[in-house]
């Protein structure tokens, strides 16, 4: 295995952050905040106590370059690093985009939507890790266990497949209360008046959504979906409804 | 204002069980439990220590009757009632569908949706309260005081277009959660991993959910927004992808 004790960021913003801090606080020193902006680099680097910089010709050879910006820029970033030992943090893209510039690459993807102003104890938060041999892939999971207690050897595919559930579970589900804020708003009803409903409907994740289900849709209640469509006063909103709705009816007809 | 004390229960359900137990605890009588079904209507009788029956020639005269049926069958039941003051508890129901026949009608919908497991305390559960006069709506809202903190006075129009926000915010974001789900069961992977980012996306509803809104839609990432409509099987699945993306990306359009 690779003896990996410093650190070459790449990018300055949340997941740069949240990492970089995790890891000067488990012991290993972060080297060099390398960024486009290098405003945000220097805020950076006085948080992990590093060198920082926006010029390619700088850049430090450290023992792992973690890239954590974003997806579309990974792919120009890469012909400015040096070759070694090299992650990126993406979701949704591939291991190989790393393949040719690298000799040991891989991905540590945190399963996590990180805000500026959320705590920084990544405990909780699970760490998708693929590596394109076996010993590097053990020295990732070896990092990423000092910060989080959930660490998971998935492919790329998979990968992708978990962030795109992961889209539906939570951006979209967010959605859904975007549209009920506007329909309260459009009738100057204050939307806090749904908060013990949305507590109690997601008060349990644990417990499968499919048996939480409830609703019109579920119960077929044509007459109340109908009320609903006429209600709408959106075109898109109806078109949601109808749908989520039909879909929602096709989920337990196949099981019941 | 009426004296009410004994109330005559229509319905044997989560609703109905609900209401029943909790109006006995603040000293209601119920007088009589009438239900189709005469074994539930037993059940919910010795629960609120009433009389109970399955014969509309056997209902009694109470000083309140409440409705508490799916809503499809309110139209069949109230012809079996006598003229005393009438409610029913249904969200999407007008409450003209009790104009005539009775003198003093009205609506006591619980905003929450009920089910059988669930703790019987009603004191953060929203009551929306409608009636044919002033008088009456003061007994309504007395009567839903005793169990239920928040009260408020909504007519009908407003209450179906909060309980079809409702839909939107609860039923169609757990459904975004099921899709979810199928998605990683079809990748054998365990849907459990998602639950620490389910916990942080829902941990506070009172923040603007426009505000808390991520993912690929916002940041306006067409490229993962494609790569994930190919990795999707079901093309039900897809539509609804490309659905609320489109309607998450205009949300942001008309307000940046």
């Amino acid at each position: 295995m690779l003896e990996i004790k410093k650190i070459l960021l790449v990018g300055s913003g949340n997941v740069a952050t949240h990492l970089g801090i995790n890891l000067k606080k488990n012991n290993y020193i972060i080297e060099q905040v390398f960024s486009r902006n290098l405003d945000n680099a220097k805020d950076l680097a006085q948080k992990v106590d590093s060198d920082y910089t926006n010029k390619p010709k700088n850049i430090v050879k450290s023992d792992l370059t973690i890239i954590a910006i974003n997806d579309d820029s990974i792919k120009d970033v890469i012909h400015y690093l040096p070759n070694i030992p090299t992650v990126h943090t993406s979701g949704n893209t591939n291991i190989n985009i790393l393949k040719n510039n690298f000799t040991n690459y891989g991905v540590i993807y945190p399963l996590q939507s990180f805000k500026k102003k959320m705590g920084l104890n990544l405990n909780d938060v699970p760490f998708l890790i693929e590596a394109n041999s076996k010993d590097f892939e053990n020295n990732l999971i070896e990092l990423c266990s000092c910060f989080s207690e959930h660490t998971f050897h998935i492919n790329s595919l998979k990968r992708e497949k978990i962030h795109m559930a992961a889209v539906f579970a939570c951006n979209f589900s967010n959605h859904m209360q975007v549209i009920a804020q506007e329909i309260m708003d459009d009738e100057k009803i204050n939307y806090q008046l749904l908060i013990p409903l949305l507590k109690k409907t997601f008060s349990k994740f644990e417990e499968d959504p499919k048996i939480k289900q409830t609703g019109p849709a579920i119960r077929k209640d044509i007459n109340v979906i109908e009320n609903h469509l006429n209600l709408i006063q959106k075109d898109e909103h109806r078109e949601i409804y109808k749908l989520i709705s039909d879909s929602i009816i096709k989920t337990y007809d196949n099981t019941d």
